[in-house]
């Protein structure tokens, strides 16, 4: 079995003991920041991190009612900006807590007089050093290069942040149970791998919540599978790119259902007089039958819930698809496991 | 002509008449909201026009040191969330003034006690009845379903905003002028798209003053020539993607002299291990001698003026691309001009 394959499926302990470790601590730190003025919040991150942290976006706007910045590094790294950040709280988030640019966005924050938090699976870690709060991913070593646990645990965090801060009844406990649920399809993904063995574009689109694992699945098949693959939301994919589909053109779809439900249901209909070919991942029997395949995740009822059970079907699919093409998923080309770049 | 082509033509006037007719106005919005206490800026936008949202957002933050969010609208329209938006300056980009989640999120922050600007080519449109104050690009109707004239007018107005508010030395009246050097290489474009006729994926990187470049051109090649185009920043390219490049993969690349240029360089020596077919366009020698082809652009001196003039070459390119592959750049199949999401 792959290296990445095996970290899939230690997932469901991962986020047990994630929750188990952090939650105190973080009750902690939400008491702290809703008795300050945060007037904004800024998050920082690269690759799979950054992913996480447009999940982060969008259930910290929504929960806290605080407007989000998802941060471009090189205002700070290269432009040597210097931000009015007096009523901010900076996120940084990176699995090995050794981004250089991440770090120095955190350093700068500090010296602007923002609060800082620290996202990362290496409590040892500079990043950890910097932040003025550290909120650990209990996933023990991340070896495969495509990051799978270490995503969801980032995403884990977002809950229990968002919880803490904005004071919402968010059931993140019942995740761990549903991404056991999730990974019942391993054998079912396996097998409708063996039909994209020759996918060379595809397009991933996904929308609020799980807009962030259009980015990830992107990624992940980018990295293990070197399919060129665009990720979209759905309502940016109706202005101009929708032409590039032609009869037959993959288009990967998070559809679950909920308030995304309706725009989902709109474009695969588009999708449909295109004789686009859809995979969707949902829990909406409506929006399976207008897919052209579909792994349905039924167990999953709130919309909130939904993006970590999803990616772990979309993880599976990257990893054996990668196998399919006769690739080795542990061994991207070009690739290596901490990037450092200013 | 292509009405496409005809309306890259007109950019230079396009642009002298948007100096022209906003500058005044312009100054006195900027003198009034240096004197509010604004701690985010948050643009919001769809397509093209979110792609001069992605410009604007570096330009306003290394100006103005206010953080800058690019907002997703479907918080505001499907999660139905209310932010905080009491110190906040908030900015609609639209060409038609009638995306309609546009101005429903515009419509929320007045009522949050927001400051609201709206960017528009219409000066009757929804959105310049909803805002607060309205900056117009003078470009007259846009025909083209693929926006050229203007995305650059907005990226100009932005500009303007910018020296009002951060009160910098921005030449932005040198535009025009670099804009009409920049057409010169028409005939140049022309040649070199037939090299492209068969192109079917490619890349486009950008980064910081330019990474919005990197979306609009991938938006122009996915809507006028369906190439499936990705789009990165030099950094976040180093971070997964990089491993879709194979021999012979065409990546385009904005790469002006300044503080970008070491990171381009960087990857143009990384891609050229890999033996990638890099399209440059450039101010820079050094750049261009390390690409396979290149656009070359002496005249713009200044990294923070390069936006408008890179992109240039960039529009032709999609056009005379799209005619070389037998396609009608102003009937793109599945569009239309405006687009109406939720």
């Amino acid at each position: 079995m792959s290296q990445m394959l095996s970290e899939i499926l230690e997932q469901p302990d991962v986020l047990r003991r994630t929750i188990e470790g952090e939650r105190d601590k973080i009750t902690k730190i939400g008491d702290f920041i809703r008795q300050k003025e945060i007037d904004v919040i800024v998050l920082v991150a690269r690759g799979s991190s950054d992913n996480a942290a447009l999940f982060g976006r969008y259930l910290l706007e929504v929960t806290t009612g605080i407007p989000v910045s998802l941060s471009a590094p090189s205002v700070f790294t290269l432009y040597n900006a210097k931000l009015r950040l007096r009523r901010a709280l900076v996120i940084g988030v990176s699995q090995s807590g050794e981004g250089v640019d991440i770090n120095l966005v955190l350093e700068r924050a500090k010296e602007s007089g923002a609060f800082t938090i620290g996202i990362t699976n290496e409590a040892g870690s500079t990043m950890a050093r910097i932040a003025d709060e550290t909120l650990l991913i209990h996933a023990g070593r991340e070896k495969s290069v495509a990051a799978t646990k270490t995503y969801t645990g980032q995403i884990l965090l977002f809950y229990l942040l968002a919880a803490a801060i904005g004071d919402q009844r968010l059931n993140y406990h019942q995740i761990p149970d549903l991404t056991e649920k999730a990974l019942e399809l391993k054998g079912e993904v396996q097998q409708l791998a063996q039909r994209y063995a020759f996918m060379e574009n595809c397009v991933v689109v996904g929308r609020g919540m799980n807009y962030g694992n259009s980015y990830e699945l992107a990624l992940k098949l980018m990295e293990t599978c070197y399919v060129v693959a665009e990720r979209f939301s759905s309502a940016d994919f109706f202005h101009g790119p929708l032409a590039i589909i032609g009869r037959g053109f993959p288009v990967v779809f998070f559809g679950p259902s909920g308030v995304t439900e309706q725009s989902s249901i709109d474009l695969l209909n588009r999708l449909k007089e295109l004789h686009a070919d859809c995979l969707s991942i949902t829990n909406s029997p409506h929006i399976a039958e207008l897919s052209s395949n579909s792994l349905l995740i039924p167990e999953v009822t709130d919309e909130f819930l939904t993006p970590i059970p999803f990616i772990i079907p979309a993880q599976l699919f990257a990893a054996y698809l990668a196998e399919a093409k006769g690739l080795d998923p542990d061994a991207p080309r070009s690739l290596t496991k901490v990037t450092k770049t200013i």
